[in-house]
């Protein structure tokens, strides 16, 4: 069944202080990597998980699942499991030219964050679903929608003055998957370490490109 | 360089707030085939595509082209080659089971929206960069990103109170490039009609996961 939508309507003079608006508080989102351990409110969290699942999914299949770690010892054990795989990845997987593009950034297979923050948000796409008879559903674009929809985690996340970096752990997917119990059709997207920023936290000094340089009219 | 990072920073009760406040705003998003031919400011639209540009990317690669179709003509023939793409799609590449999955969106290969909607943004993902050398340079997990940075369009257009709906036509792809004139290393990965909603516009009445169904916690 179809039913009526007709959401809220503003002025042109609100549409354009409302655009300006969200362009600001969004450009001032940056990826942090030193997070403080101050504690976050739970709930706060979970309306921002609640928002990114509002997401659209091709065929409305909903294929995310948000694990939020706040156990010190599995976060722990996290750390360990990244931070081996991410050594090997720089020391030996990525090719020189990715270990230098990544130096810009100043990031290595350190990451400390993974203690200190009080949450960590795994996102895992599910690449198919089991319906009641017990076959698999596929999940068309399952990894472009589960991407969609951490964009709008991260929206909500800045919106309320949290901030994160998102990362693609590299050939962590596997062991995190069997760590944190997740079935087999889930695999892991993205890993958000979710906090403040600590006092002294720095970010690399990037510039993004201009609009004119992203967009075209035609 | 590294340069020190201190977002505005809010109080609990506050947080608690905006997080509720953004997940309304959010929740109410649908994605819409109906649209009116309304004009939308341009400006609007420019700042939109904006705050899209604002997202992570991996290695910060910025990996995105949005391109803004208003010109009728051109809005034309991009719904002639979606229309005959999308009904080989439905009458012979699509299973039986995705035929029925879309059966109850009741989404089909007529595309009316895409001559009526007063924008179409094409969203390009750059799946390598050129070098001042000439080389190619990897953009790593491009569609990731561009897809997260859809994911903050789509945020961006809900907070002024456009509707789309999301689609990725499928084979489409290829002659929207060469009809668009962009470049090899651009590959179409969604394509968004923008506007107001139709006075009439309906939905399909679908439910949203519950928030315990999307999300665990260790
Ligand atoms: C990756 C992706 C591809 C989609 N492709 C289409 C499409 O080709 N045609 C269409 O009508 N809807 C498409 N949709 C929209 C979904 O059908 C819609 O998001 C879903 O039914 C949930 O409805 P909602 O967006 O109103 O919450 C797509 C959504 C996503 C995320
Ligand atoms: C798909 C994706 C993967 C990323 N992977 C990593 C990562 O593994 N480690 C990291 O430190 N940053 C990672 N980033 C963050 C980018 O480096 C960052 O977004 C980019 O440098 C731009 O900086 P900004 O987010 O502050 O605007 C990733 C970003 C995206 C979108």
């Amino acid at each position: 069944a179809h039913v009526p939508y007709s959401p809220r309507r503003y002025s042109e003079e609100s549409m354009l202080q409302r655009s300006t608006d969200f362009y600001r508080l969004m450009n001032q989102r940056r990826s942090v990597r030193f997070l403080s351990p101050e504690p976050v409110p739970r709930d706060v969290i979970d309306r921002v998980v609640h928002t990114a699942g509002t997401a659209p999914s091709g065929a409305h299949t909903e294929p995310w699942t948000f694990v939020v770690v706040s156990d010190p010892e599995m976060k722990h054990r996290i750390r360990l499991i990244v931070e081996e795989e991410e050594e090997v990845n720089y020391r030996q997987r990525m090719g020189d030219k990715w270990v230098q593009d990544l130096a810009r950034l100043r990031t290595n297979w350190i990451k400390e964050y993974l203690d200190v923050a009080p949450y960590l948000i795994l996102i895992f796409k599910q690449t198919y679903g089991i319906l009641p008879n017990g076959k698999k559903k596929t999940h068309y674009y399952n990894e472009i929608s589960v991407s969609i929809s951490c964009g709008i985690l991260l929206a909500a996340l800045q919106n309320v003055g949290l901030v994160t970096v998102t990362s693609t752990p590299l050939n962590c997917g596997p062991q995190l998957r069997l760590l944190l119990n997740r079935p087999a059709n889930e695999k892991l997207l993205m890993l958000l370490p979710v906090g403040y920023p600590a006092a002294d936290a720095t970010v690399p000094d990037l510039k993004r490109k201009n609009v004119e340089d992203i967009m075209v009219h035609v």
